[in-house]
């Protein structure tokens, strides 16, 4: 259990993995906001199995927070994060401060295309151009191989995955099943703000996908049947503030009427005052 | 004079100049829309001094013209232009098209920062979302070590080394000066457009600069007031569609009042249906 090597400067970064690519090495790149759980873990996990280096980086994104949002209360943990990755076996951990991600006057960002506009682009205005303009530098600061993102995460993963084909970036994107709690909840560094009370609503979240996936194994194909039964399931058990609960195109997010092939059910909800999203594929075989 | 080898996928180009940074060499790249003239050809001359290897790229990127711009009518001089990269003895020549350049559904765009909004930004709205855009994926089909842009063009180098920096792409940017032909004219692949008549109001462009040139080293400070001598020239020549004659930070390009230090003298005006450009760097020394 080797500790990883924690840098903090961007030259210093590209520099170690530019030599571990120049010696043959294939690099793999787990972008993160810290506050590690065993999602992130399997993504380390991912990384180290296809992988013959693996950089976590650790970057609370000022930019991809919305101006009521929980910027300045998001969990930071790095001793223990560090202790984590550790354990998984990370060889780096990238852990720049805000002024070396955003130089003085730094202006320029990412325009997401058109799958960053609905749902979360919807609910949080600003967020995926946020995230496409930390992930594109992160990819330059760590120009790895290969970069690991969760399902969880849905939309994101879409706006990155088109992000590098749009723009040609030379790094292949792996996406990673979600990983839950033994009683459903996906796992999410924000899980810390739920009290028990919470906890316990939250748990409507997976049973509502749970819920659309059955109607879907039992032939169910109306997107606006499912939809209202994850809804139902979600007001049943006290959850008043739905941001969305929808079955749409997995690819596009368009809306859909029916599930032809491949759907994504998609939630995003606030549980007291924490925001939550979760979700599911629903595949029509 | 060995002609340069033509690369016509992003996938071939990348893996020629990784390649040749592999064994030790660098890779400087010219990005030009092709209508090859010397002043491009002096970019070429500067990559050779400074680099083992240069590519020059020529792409007529659609999403830098706006709708009522010479997309369709832009000069396409294949040929001649292979001919001029022989004679400058550049090694590549990157000529993609645009479903290479533009994936199909493609709409991640790069926005620049405030750099990009005043003058060009204001007379041709999104030009600098496809340079920005254009570039920045250009960078990736040719990763090279150093990339080698004209004066000529004074606010898109400035929206470049903002993106670069802002972005954190690790490729270092270099501006080489305005190469004009001997009565002044800043070379300009649109000049072709001119009829002889245009092209003799055309010069007052470069005489307006000097002008302006000529009451700084006279002691004169005021912004508005070498702004005006120059629009006074510009006028008197029969130019009636003066987008901008102005003095400004040039840095920022913010208005200034008086000038302290570094200012640059930027016009776009129209010469018959021809859109020309030109500038100078005003030093206080």
């Amino acid at each position: 259990m080797t500790k990883p090597q924690v840098v903090s400067t961007v030259r210093a970064m590209c520099g170690i993995v530019q030599a571990a690519q120049r010696s043959g090495q294939r690099v793999g790149v787990v972008p993160t906001m810290g506050a590690l759980h065993d999602g992130h873990l399997s993504l380390v996990a991912a990384s180290r199995a296809a992988c013959d280096a693996t950089v976590v980086t650790i970057f609370v994104n000022p930019t991809q927070f919305g101006p009521n949002e929980d910027f300045s209360r998001y969990p930071r943990t790095l001793e223990a994060d560090l202790a984590k990755l550790a354990a998984a076996g990370a060889d780096y951990a990238f852990v720049p401060d805000v002024a070396e991600m955003y130089p003085a006057g730094a202006t320029t960002m990412v325009e997401p295309g058109e799958v960053a506009k609905p749902l979360e682009g919807q609910f949080r205005p600003g967020h995926f151009r946020g995230v496409a303009t930390i992930v594109l530098k992160l990819f330059q600061a760590v120009p790895a191989d290969a970069a690991f993102f969760g399902q969880k995460d849905y939309q994101q993963q879409l706006v990155v995955r088109r992000m590098v084909a749009d723009l040609l970036l030379p790094i292949e994107i792996v996406v990673c099943p979600i990983v839950r709690e033994p009683d459903g909840l996906a796992m999410s560094s924000r899980n810390v703000y739920l009290s028990a009370d919470e906890r316990h609503k939250a748990l409507s979240l997976s049973r509502a996908l749970k819920a659309a996936e059955s109607l879907v194994t039992q032939g169910e194909r109306d997107a606006a049947t499912i939809a209202s039964r994850m809804q139902t399931t979600l007001r049943e058990a006290g959850i008043e503030s739905i941001d969305y609960a929808t079955v749409v195109d997995a690819q596009t997010l368009a809306a859909i009427d029916r599930i032809d092939s491949l759907a994504a059910a998609l939630i995003a909800a606030r549980v007291g005052t924490t925001r939550l999203i979760d979700n599911a594929i629903l595949s029509v075989s």
